[in-house]
């Protein structure tokens, strides 16, 4: 075993990655048939204190991103991936084949390359391909009115066993949804609809069947990606892996693998082997190291033989930046930071080499028949997104929206799945039109933006900077957020600036939900607030997004663990708790031997008729 | 010297505290008068590297809250205090008197006391207060058409030399500003309009004359609060003047004192004297302390005794829950959460032990006279704001709305300055109505939110759940925003807790100020993107809210100075940078000698004819 094997973990993913959330459960909920079974967190709570009315507290039951990492009954090898979850599912629709290697040139080259062999990932899956004609896409299933085990999965999962948790949010705030449509329950019937016309995804390529299946609309819960990946300064495979697991622990719905430095197809398959999660790529990335970064040497088939590549790995979506177009090259001229889109700028670069329209863009008919061969989805990339305040909403930005919704409708001609990318830059009175533009633009295909940042002057903290926009852009209908790190433009994320990007970002993706007013959204909201009002500590750590900082922070002030069953926290102290307070009023109210309220009044009437002449209307409706 | 004493700084402030920010220049602008010197903090540019078109840039100017503490020319001794920038301008109005003491019993008594002289700021001055009859409130001398000389110190403030940058904000996106009246250059004469129709408030108590005049309205920038406050818990005097400064070094445009534990009058003697923003408290904390935290034994006279001597220290601001009115307690009743708010909670406990009317609504007026006699402004808290989603935007906190609207035009009569506090929890589709209400309900006097969370699922993470709240209300109008840190729910925040709470909602201030289309707002993030473009590192750094943070961020992965004046970063490496790209193809333009735009489309007719044909009405605008 070669020293860089040994960046590889050797066996076993280490304790944090495996190390289940506190007081929860990895639970399965039972599809229609024995293999469909959908993962939840189930968290327990403990009951409610004498003091407060002992009662049961219903557990709760949360979205899990997590995989089998987090299942204490499995035991995940990284040398040989994850248990297949789709396969069955994908062969007795019998409309692929097994094929006998990778049919892409670099595909075939790099499995045979002695100097990379220490590197590659040790079990290899023959490749499976839509048999000639065939069209895998779920979307194709779809319109063509099959509910595919993948759309009940993804209907049970979106679910969230909401239903038996119905105490917890009947009473919730209605939301304003700008025309979205929820429905109360999700139905398989619902999600084939949803990806039939369009409004919806399922990131699901044949060659990843590993995956656990998810959806990405503006109908579902606001879904959140995580990026990561080497380039040529820094990182190691090892870290990648590490990132990949880190960000779906955490909560990451998809997964982008961005690497641009050198053994990225090796990097890539220890993490699609490994991820219960959709990845995404930009295969531009990989075909300019092709050409050893000379944009200008880039060709159509280099590019072709890329999506092949990659996509017989598994990659579930591509970031396609088929609208930068020769003609809209000079409307980025004016900008203050020109284009900021790698894949973008790299195509700008070879269209203006060449003096000719880009390659994306004229064979988009053949990337279609790749991307259904496959079932990889289109993340259409917005490449000429605006990199400053100074450049939202502009022309080139706008342009290049209008042609990809020119080509979602190509794309959707193949049955091929299709998302849109979104800015990037933006004022927070600027947010609102890019949705807007974008569903009429795009036919309501579903928008995944990254952020958008609503200011510049941050470096350091444009996790926040973006979270105001993308919580917005999300209420607005944004359907999947791209996270952005506190290392924004200043260096690559570590690990722990992944933790707290996820977390961040699945505030925004929440904050999001609650705001359309998704059904169940505020359960958890609720679930939170009541254990804080009856000073359930550990709940109020365990139904948190993040149980292990929060707990942390709460030591710091009051470390003992009886500070855990106090009815007061540091803030206040013993004396000066509001919640105590409130409790105090309560239980003034039964000492009196009457409801609370009639306490209230009776006390009111009995002594204090002066003062309700002014508030009568109020009083009256108690 | 005791051991308690070293508690304190011995002489002057360590050096993190007066390390002025890099590349940065302490400057003053020069009022009417020789004393009106309004300070600014000056960050000098480098000049535009050569490869980018060698270009001088302007320096920006940034407002500045860190008082003389980054003035390399000044040495200050925590026990001495801060030098006066206010004296001269209140002994000239001829309407106020020294005292020979404190007149309120607590600070006598306090005064005397040997147990606590060994935590006694040293230089005691002579408390002032208005003559007989006399109204010393910024908003009185408004009303009589004066403008003081707070009124044009603020205005150069607000305006921060932006005629200088107009370059840099020239094109800046319009605003949205739902109502706001912002000018496009800060008059005096606007100031004293603004204030006197009590749509600002100018915090200023004659007895706080280390003050830098500043500014709290929806016409104005967007401003902070950052709370700090030992409990009975922990914490101890040395720490809280050290958050204090920590605060203001960050940003904090004034900061609340809301310490609840012992030596409060002490500790708050110390903050004051050592303070250039104004100091805001709820003087019913230490009303409590003084009951020994039986609120049933609060009375009028007690708390009376307080204000008189938190205001005769020196206090520019109080939070009075006088909105917590006997009637309203029985509709909190079905809340989730109950009464959250502190002070609320303290009030809704004492109405229901005497089944009477609140001892602060009934004394409201004789309140007024004591806030007019020290030019104390109102803070009227919100008691019955919302501690949950679930309780947002309900009957009990609008009813208490209504009253603080009331109180608002009481306050007024007296020409007491008045801003009204908000909640609180609320999801992100329920804070307009929350302006709109306030703006309605109290005659446009000045909001103050804390937040709004929009989702209680995030503890350890509540500066953001609450960044994204406050972002969108002071966009929508809320004049200042009181941050909330990452402890929020669970402990203390200490040092770093504040610098990031003050950092992020800097952000949401700044985000608002965008959005609202704020004259000059634009410039600094204009400047960092045109530094980013021109990979400017150490401009970046320098430009942003949190130089050091972003250094090291940068040098985490790039630790090398020669990195700094790289044509890349970490992100990407050299050959992928999408920024080098761009000026490729400006490059590309030059080369061909006309100007790019122009090379581009000559590029175009040259040899793409074929490619106009479907973009032509974009190609023919450019």
């Amino acid at each position: 075993m070669s020293a860089v094997r040994q960046e590889i973990p050797s066996t076993t993913v280490s304790s944090v990655k495996i190390d289940p959330y506190p007081a929860s459960e990895k639970v399965y909920i039972q599809g229609s048939r024995p293999d469909i079974k959908v993962p939840m967190r189930k968290i327990t709570l403990s009951d409610t204190p004498a003091h407060f009315g002992a009662e049961k507290n219903t557990p709760l039951y949360v979205y899990d991103t997590s995989g089998v990492y987090t299942d204490p009954k499995v035991s995940v090898d990284l040398r040989k991936g994850l248990p297949v979850v789709r396969s069955a599912w994908i062969e007795e629709r019998g409309d692929t084949e097994l094929l006998s290697g990778p049919t892409s040139k670099f595909g075939h080259e790099r499995l045979n390359d002695p100097e990379t062999a220490h590197l590659r990932f040790e079990l290899i899956r023959q490749p499976r391909r839509a048999k000639a004609g065939a069209n895998v896409s779920q979307m194709h299933y779809a319109r063509k009115g099959i509910i595919t085990p993948e759309m009940e999965y993804i209907a049970i999962r979106e679910n969230q066993k909401m239903e038996e948790m119905r105490d917890l949010w009947k009473d919730q705030h209605p939301g304003q949804s700008f025309g979205a449509s929820i429905p109360d329950v999700i139905t398989p019937e619902f999600v084939r609809d949803e990806v039939a016309r369009g409004r919806a995804i399922i990131p699901a390529n044949i060659n990843h069947p590993e995956l656990e299946p998810m959806i990405i609309g503006r109908n579902f819960l606001v879904k959140i990606n995580g990026n990561l990946g080497n380039s040529a300064v820094t990182s190691s495979i090892e870290e990648e892996v590490e990132k990949m697991l880190w960000g779906i622990r955490w909560g990451g719905d998809t997964i982008m693998d961005l690497s641009t430095g050198k053994n990225i197809h090796e990097t890539r398959e220890w993490i699609l082997r490994n991820s219960p999660v959709p990845i995404g790529t930009v295969p531009i990335y990989q075909a300019l190291e092709k050409v050893d970064g000379k944009a200008e040497e880039l060709t159509w088939e280099i590019y072709r033989d890329t999506l092949i590549e990659q996509a017989e790995q598994g990659v579930d979506y591509f970031t396609i930046h088929a609208g930068v177009r020769l003609q809209h090259v000079p409307l980025t001229a004016k900008r203050m930071t020109g284009i900021v889109s790698r894949g973008g700028s790299i195509m700008a670069k070879w269209c203006l080499a060449h003096h000719t329209e880009s390659f994306l863009y004229t064979n988009f008919e053949e990337i279609c028949e790749i991307m259904k061969a496959y079932d990889v989805s289109f993340s259409l990339g917005d490449g000429l997104r605006p990199g400053s305040i100074y450049d939202a909403n502009d022309e080139a930005q706008f342009a290049e929206l209008e042609t990809l919704g020119e080509l979602t409708k190509v794309a959707w001609k193949h049955d091929v799945q299709t998302m849109i990318e979104g800015p990037g830059h933006v004022p927070l009175h600027m947010v609102k039109i890019n949705m807007e533009k974008q569903l009429e633009d795009c036919h309501e295909a579903p928008f995944y933006t990254l952020g958008p940042l609503t200011t510049d002057i941050a470096p350091g903290y444009d996790h926040i900077t973006s979270a105001i926009g993308a919580a917005n852009i999300g209420w607005y209908g944004c359907a999947m957020l791209c996270y952005v790190t506190q290392k924004e433009h200043l260096g690559l994320p570590n690990k722990q600036d992944v933790r707290e990007g996820i977390v961040t970002y699945k505030i925004a993706a929440h904050a999001a939900d609650l705001a359309k007013g998704h059904p169940g959204a505020q359960a958890r909201d609720n679930a939170m607030s009541k254990a804080r009002f009856e000073f359930r500590w550990e709940d109020q750590f365990n139904i948190g997004l993040d149980p292990e900082r929060a707990r942390e922070f709460h030591d710091e002030t009051l470390p003992k663990q009886s500070a855990k069953i106090a009815h007061f926290c540091s803030m206040c102290g013993p004396h000066f708790c509001s919640m105590k307070i409130s409790q105090d009023v309560r239980d003034y109210a039964a000492q009196k031997g009457v409801k609370e309220e009639e306490a209230l009044l009776l006390g009111m009437e009995e002594k204090s008729k002066e003062f309700l002449e002014e508030g009568a209307a109020i009083y009256h409706e108690v």
